[in-house]
């Protein structure tokens, strides 16, 4: 039987650690890390773009032998027109054998729903799964279901983010006493047993679970309990290392922890800033990741002795 | 005192008419209407582009007269790797004349969001609004509504959306007995709030109110009195002009109803395909707009009446 999505990202964290690299790059950040000529360039456009595609490149390549996935942020692309660079890193990120996360946080009514899909889960897209938005309900989810199954890809709903407002309608209490991200939950474990084989322990149906909640996490993680975790929040949004603990399963699996603004600007950290050059950010990243994974690999195994 | 873009949308729906004409171009139902040769493009990607491009130029140009206000379906445009098109579409409606919404239903946490807002709510974006997804609640909209109020543009909340699905989350009903809609309502009202004078008839918050829904459009109309709703799912998504008069004030404004395949697709239609042949496709489309136009008119003048 093969490995699905899902079960693939399990097997990964598992050989590499339960580390997922973030990139989320600001291109006002990056300017002062490279130096290149504009004369060099047909034009502005161009020159801007190879900061970007440099600085990721150089994220990726450096972490690629620590690091077993990556999930790119479409925001901070769009924002300064460069969706070509952002699929041109997406394809770079799996030419180095990396797990890639178009965290795209799309949803739309079905025919449009059809489109995104077709867009960035097809079989020769360079992503493995993408991030979307459950507030549509499943008619606008199915289209993703569907091409991921089709193509070997999976879909990570996001359920409970790890923003505070994320209380707002997520924590909101319904009828039946429980709050509507259980009701997310369950549509997200319905949606995995319509794709699913009933012979995995992870359907291709993640759910995006936020670090900085463990108590809604530890009550997620009984009830969904073939959905692989991705866990945002840790380091720069306040959740410890401890607090990621309650989404991995009893064998340390079952969740990825993901640290974007923590591993890229490591350079600027106190820890690591007398260590590293800021031409060698990338090695402050580096050296970032394997502290962190240490620390996550400690309080994981912690929390399963006790 | 200067109209915010809310305003300026109402009053053009009373010029104009409450039609707004979507855009969600699909590629392969445009190739049959257009013969450019493959040899005049420097590659592939601009020959299809061209296709994409002269489509929508076409259905923008010809429409202008009747309509003052175009939404521009992002998915559509991502799918096939075209997000410069949707650009250089949207700037082109925007020299037209035109209200241009993008219908983007974005939503992150908050750096995320506020790049997503620098993209697409910036002073020489061409988007005088976006649509925008509230799961994540108030703090990843707070960076839409700031821009959007520095720079004179407005923001569409999904509130209830048209497709059927949209029960599932929306209508789940709350421990005070109100549904999930009128939850995301108010906190679509606080958001008007935040970026209001007060002396507005309609704030810069806006909600996206589906036309298949007119029991909970009434409902909402009253909750939402400064809310300007965009009313999706007339026409092809099975809402009459009956159903849509409820998103109405009482002086025929306060909403704009779109129409996306409707328009896009009436060179189709059995009312119009013997009439305009398939290369005059863009004249069925205007043929089809001002007979919605005159519908919708009809039917919330005859609301008004009773």
């Amino acid at each position: 039987m093969k490995e699905n999505a899902m079960q693939r990202l399990n097997r990964i964290a598992k050989e590499k650690g339960p580390l997922l690299a973030g990139l989320d790059p600001q291109l006002d950040e990056i300017i002062p890390l490279y130096d290149f000529k504009i004369e060099e360039f047909q034009n502005e456009n161009d020159f801007y773009a190879a900061y970007m595609y440099t600085y990721c490149k150089d994220y990726i390549t450096s972490l690629s032998e620590e690091i077993g996935a990556i999930k790119i942020n479409s925001a901070f692309f769009e924002a300064v027109g460069m969706e070509q660079v952002y699929w041109d890193i997406a394809r770079f990120a799996k030419n180095k054998g990396l797990f890639v996360i178009g965290d795209l946080k799309r949803a739309d009514i079905g025919n449009s729903s059809a489109q995104y899909a077709q867009g960035f889960l097809s079989a020769d897209s360079p992503f493995d799964a993408i991030t979307i938005n459950p507030y549509f309900g499943t008619d606008c989810v199915k289209p993703f279901l569907d091409l991921a199954k089709e193509n070997g890809k999976g879909v990570f709903v996001l359920v409970k983010t790890s923003n505070p407002s994320s209380k707002e309608i997520q924590d909101a209490i319904l009828i039946d006493g429980k709050p509507v991200y259980e009701l997310v939950a369950k549509m997200v474990r319905d949606w995995g047993d319509y794709t699913s084989n009933y012979d995995e322990d992870y359907n291709l149906v993640g759910a995006v679970i936020g670090a900085t909640h463990p108590v809604q996490a530890k009550r997620l993680r009984q009830l969904m309990p073939h959905t692989f975790f991705l866990v945002p929040g840790y380091g720069a949004q306040g959740a410890t290392a401890q607090d990621i603990t309650v989404n991995f399963d009893m064998n340390g699996g079952g969740a990825i922890v993901n640290s974007s603004r923590g591993i890229m600007n490591a350079y600027k950290n106190s820890k690591w800033k007398n260590l590293f050059s800021k031409e060698k950010w990338y090695e402050a990243s580096v050296a970032e990741a394997i502290r962190a994974k240490g620390e996550l690999k400690d309080a994981i195994r912690y929390y399963l002795e006790q």
